[in-house]
């Protein structure tokens, strides 16, 4: 038997982390041979639900399940784990203006990125799901000096599989006929999904959809699936970002020749200043992240690249004060 | 690639059916090479959470996944299902006796008989896991002449994965190295959770704790699991009871050897009455069920097994008059 990993998951008695933990037990994330160690971290008003998903997962038995700890401190949370999946994230007030959400949330990631700096294995992989999280995970990557910015990713994954769906049942293809999507920029309405580089069973997928469909169908409707799912369920999506986050961590760990989407450091690349979390197309070897490179960026993707670095360059302005 | 079967499941948009309804659809029930139609049923006030839930499925792109019918339709909801897994219930109004609790579920479950016996496949599978489950088994199963009654089964697996998490915790044992635990009975508080036959590394685990134990400790905290979480999660157990109906469904469908605990048609075994929805010990081969035979019952046992009997009769009294 391998020795166990340890994943931090924050949120642990949120829904998303409800739809994450026990897939996570049951090897889906590392596979059926890793043992898992589970750290999970909540407020202290939810620790007694926190208890409760202690018991369900006591009672569902996992064998590579080794333990789990459970606490509402954020340095023991982060001890010597191998994984991070920062779930939780103060929700919208009804009065809240978009720049306190900002603040709110800034505030709670740098806590975890200190806390990540000072106690998380040296090779630690942060996947950041709480909103907004490209800019909670500048922050806690602000924070933490001693690691690999390259160490933080934001979850675009979801986007990324909204995107592949909505083109499979345009064009009546399988998912798996579908490649080479891409998400660029801000988990946002501001979010530009592409399908200019995609295929569809090996034909571009622009010689099967007109214009006016991407521009006035598919991009809104990806952009906008969340609050389809909220309006409907009256819920936030939790399983399908559980299986998102499940994917990319799963890609992360194991690799992945496909191109998938997902926030990381800019390196520049595409224009994209530096330093701004965006999302990019991807390969991962050997738990590294490398842009895909030279692509062909025409004039109306250039405009949605750059708005979406935009809003990402105002969140970073908006939080400017809380890196000092 | 197989042709798909269609697997039914009511109470579509509840919290287990949120547990459920992704993991079968990532071929956890039915494994990674056999494609799966969803027929969901809901009330017509949750079909708009529902059709969220729909959204989410179409975001996780799972190729094992044909297609989802989602009705408020009983009739339609049967139509050709190979399973169904009857998940919804009506929970226990403020002001409801047990009794009104019986009779309110005794209704559903006898139309959703009715539709079973007449539209679907002549070899489907029917899981019965909203409460009060054993009694509501039973009235489906009166409810559907042409079908055979051994193709019901109400869930005691949830409580057989109590049991056995509750005696690997006590004896510090690895949970798969718990056999031939029995939970008999009713799924309620009259339950018997037996050890007498289980072996712990292969040692008879009655060698291993004493009476005291078994009687004051593992026996209640078994029978009160579900108010545990209950009171911890502020709601019901719901990923982990989706784990149990994935994992008796997946044996159903491809045999164990290892003793489960699911309630069925009594044959009149250790002198049960014949016809009650009774969980005994049952092993699977080829889609069959078969009680495992001459174990030994003490006195204690004895008198545990008729307890959970005589509540049972009290329920199938309580409902008498719906039967016709």
């Amino acid at each position: 038997m391998k020795p166990p990993v340890r994943i931090a998951i924050t949120g642990g008695a949120g829904q998303i982390a409800y739809s994450l933990i026990f897939r996570i037990a049951s090897g889906e994330m590392l596979g059926p041979d890793q043992p898992v160690i589970l750290h999970l971290l909540e407020v202290p008003a939810a620790l007694k639900a926190l208890k409760g998903v202690l018991l369900e997962l006591e009672d569902c038995g996992y064998p590579l399940l080794q333990n789990v700890v459970m606490t509402d401190d954020t340095n023991l949370t982060f001890i010597d784990v191998d994984y991070a999946l920062l779930v939780g994230a103060a929700p919208r007030g009804p009065d809240m203006e978009r720049s306190d959400l900002l603040k709110v949330n800034g505030e709670i990631f740098k806590v975890q990125g200190k806390a990540l700096n000072e106690f998380a294995s040296r090779d630690v992989k942060v996947l950041v799901v709480g909103n907004p999280a490209n800019t909670n995970a500048y922050i806690a990557i602000s924070a933490a000096p001693d690691l690999n910015p390259k160490q933080f990713t934001a979850m675009m994954r979801l986007d990324h599989h909204r995107a592949i769906a909505q083109l499979a049942a345009k064009t009546g293809a399988e998912i798996t006929a579908v490649k080479n999507i891409i998400i660029w920029g801000n988990h946002s309405a501001t979010q530009y999904p592409d399908i200019s580089h995609a295929t569809v069973n090996g034909q571009p997928a622009k010689s099967l959809v007109d214009q006016d469909w991407i521009v006035n169908e598919f991009i809104p409707t990806v952009q906008q699936r969340g609050t389809e799912v909220i309006k409907a369920r009256g819920k936030s999506s939790a399983a399908s970002a559980a299986f998102a986050a499940l994917s990319l961590m799963r890609d992360w760990a194991m690799g992945t020749e496909q191109w998938v989407s997902t926030a990381i450091v800019s390196d520049g690349s595409y224009g994209i200043a530096k330093d701004l979390v965006y999302s990019f197309p991807v390969t991962i070897k050997n738990g590294e992240m490398s842009i895909v490179q030279d692509l062909e960026i025409d004039e109306f993707s250039r405009s949605c690249l750059q708005a979406s670095q935009r809003e990402l360059e105002q969140e970073r302005d908006t939080i400017a004060d809380l890196l000092h």
